[in-house]
């Protein structure tokens, strides 16, 4: 039995799990009997100019699928092409359709975040126009965590997990010299502090975390800012500060603006952040005086993948293969959602959910988990969030190294 | 039988294995029958202070032994403290040994670089003078790499192993995007390139590794450079160039001197370095006009125990272990050194050396191994530094992070 070809993108900033939801689309598709399994190169801007791949060149056996399993950042290369609606560019939909009909694409997956749910929103609404039977399914992927509608998204358990894991490493970095410090520790997230509250997973029974979180979700002043830092300074000679990119002031400007570079806007129209760590260390020495270092965790928040959970990485899969199931039984214009059933222990379901109710929004961390007048977590967050940590899955490491799985080197 | 105290310091930068050299250091002492095994807190500096662990406290069981080993940052503390000239402080070093002589010291072990095989030399120096039958013996440590006299330093294999792995997934980051960009990778060393040679490693059957490769040992010239990427530009859409933070132009002085913050200096005397990526991702952004990326690989070179090198720490261990053998058989004023008997299959011996060959010398990248026109690594520095980030050692992981040992959180 026949169920027609299969159409994958992956689109917008990568995570270290991205690739395991292209081969849970992928396994359960050709597990299901579906013909030829393709992958846009670039997503959406790729299909367009007709790049796309025949994933079983690629991956051929099931030690490809664990190997594809460990490889970082998007496998068939991603974009951040913003569809524009389709009244105002009916020839680019048209397009679209053409080349999809002509390869005979039946299920049409796309791996991202906001953004990207936005183009399954308004493929899968010019599909129904124009009687198309082809099924467009959102697979969630942000290490940001800020798609409604779901408990949590895959991507945000293995960068908390990294970003809790380096913090502790540069926590005992800094206090071990004996000098008076403070470090700033910058973290990913513009608007939603999920990973830069993700640092509070580092409290534990031998590490005391970072002394002060501030996440955007909070107006960020600069005096009560120093003020807060000369309170913890009192306790302890190195101090450990987590903030955000994304944190703004009172007149709702980025931190970092206060640095040049800040012009610089993405495809998707939003402000390329980052020096908020920076700015501030400098800040901080002209305020203290002594040793103050910015430390900017960079892109390797989405792309380590020498160190995943486990557990996003197996979640990552289940939300292609139920991508794939959903899809198969009929559904289009849905995202894979999770539902979580029990803390203790941890267990959660998938679930579709219509894209409309998705696209375009963003879920912040919640007012009543940022505690201590905005400069903490509390532990509702880190019950949240513990569960999605746990466990690893090693690369396989070869003449010393993690090996990935390629299209182009 | 007993054989005297033992004191152990750890001084300079951390690294990721410096904790195994310490517990090599303390389980041959213990195992020798040495009776008491200080460990002094924040080096020579804490120990003028008076400030000593017994580590007997803290180290209590075989499980403890290899926490330690996975444990990054120096467990005792560190300092940057630059020990005076007997001549020009008396004092001090009558201070240092009235301490030592009243702790019924016989063996005195320090773990460090270049600076710190400068105390060892001061005090066995002083030691001779005074009749005093300590026995004073260098423990190399240091990422750098940049000793005299020693195939490599431990240390060195695990932050190289990370800057590979880390450049790996860098690079498929930043190709996986289709727009123009040009990311420049910051790795430390001052005055040695060892580290930045580090990402040569990355070039494998699944990476073309980044596409130039610049050391503090050659002349940095800025329109060289623009044209050498602009060379790498024709052939690939995503430029990844790794610097260290301390290459130079022609006047001798640091690229990141272009910005700020540059006078200050650590208790060494060295200038503190730092912003030379994002300096010259902000220079390249003017001459290009396209996307560049500044990304610093920051203290988690020398503290990602996450990441480590099995044969290093292996090492790091030994150094330690015959460190101690050193003293029994009555050696002072030397430090361990690796001596390479064979590179296939890698073999190493350790030997003891006169620690003023050695002291206050830096060993450097030899200008042979750096080639096309000072912008790459040659295969002779891939075949020497391949074997030291072999095979893995993985982190005790507890509630999904890794698990330290500890005395202060």
């Amino acid at each position: 039995m026949s169920y027609g070809n299969v159409m994958i993108g992956q689109s917008g900033g990568p995570t270290s799990v991205i690739n395991a939801s292209l081969v849970g689309v992928f396994k359960t598709a050709r597990d299901a009997g579906c013909k030829t399994i393709y992958g846009m190169r670039n997503g959406i801007e790729g299909l367009l100019q007709e790049r796309f791949v025949d994933l079983s060149d690629y991956i051929k056996s099931d030690l490809d699928i664990e190997l594809l399993k460990r490889t970082p950042s998007s496998f068939l290369g991603t974009c951040r092409y913003k569809l524009p609606h389709a009244d105002k560019a009916p020839d680019t939909y048209a397009r679209i359709f053409e080349i999809l009909h002509k390869l005979e694409i039946k299920y049409f997956f796309y791996i991202g975040g906001n953004d990207s749910m936005d183009t399954i929103m308004q493929l899968s609404e010019f599909a129904k126009k124009v009687n198309s039977d082809i099924r467009f399914i959102g697979v969630p992927k942000t290490i940001d965590n800020d798609l409604a509608c779901t408990d949590h998204t895959p991507g945000f358990g293995s960068a908390a997990k990294y970003i809790a894991s380096v913090m502790k490493e540069i926590i005992r970095d800094a206090k071990s010299f004996p000098s008076d410090s403070i470090t700033v520790v910058e973290v990913m997230g513009r608007n939603a502090g999920w990973l830069t509250a993700a640092t509070a997973l580092a409290r534990s029974e031998d590490c005391n975390g970072p002394d002060l979180i501030y996440l955007p979700e909070t107006v960020f002043d600069f005096d009560k800012f120093v003020e807060q830092i000369r309170e913890k300074k009192k306790h302890t000679h190195a101090v450990i500060v987590a903030v955000s990119e994304g944190v703004k002031t009172a007149d709702g400007k980025y931190v970092c603006e206060a640095n040049k570079n800040t012009n610089i806007v993405d495809s998707f129209g939003h402000k390329v952040l980052g020096g908020t760590a920076l700015y501030l260390a400098d800040a901080l020495a002209d305020e203290f005086g002594f040793k103050c270092r910015g430390i900017v965790l960079t892109t390797l928040q989405r792309c380590a993948s020498h160190l995943v959970s486990r557990r996003d990485i197996t979640e990552a899969f289940m939300a292609g293969a139920d991508a794939m199931h959903a899809a198969l039984r009929g559904e289009t214009g849905k995202m894979i959602v999770f539902k979580r059933i029990s803390d203790h222990p941890y267990s959660i379901v998938t679930d579709v959910m219509d894209i409309r109710e998705i696209a375009n929004k963003e879920k912040c961390v919640p007012a009543e988990w940022i505690i201590n007048d905005g400069t903490y977590i509390s532990t509702e967050f880190c019950n949240y969030a513990r569960p999605l940590i746990i466990g690893e899955l090693d690369p396989f490491m070869v003449d010393g190294l993690p090996r990935h799985l390629f299209i182009d080197k």
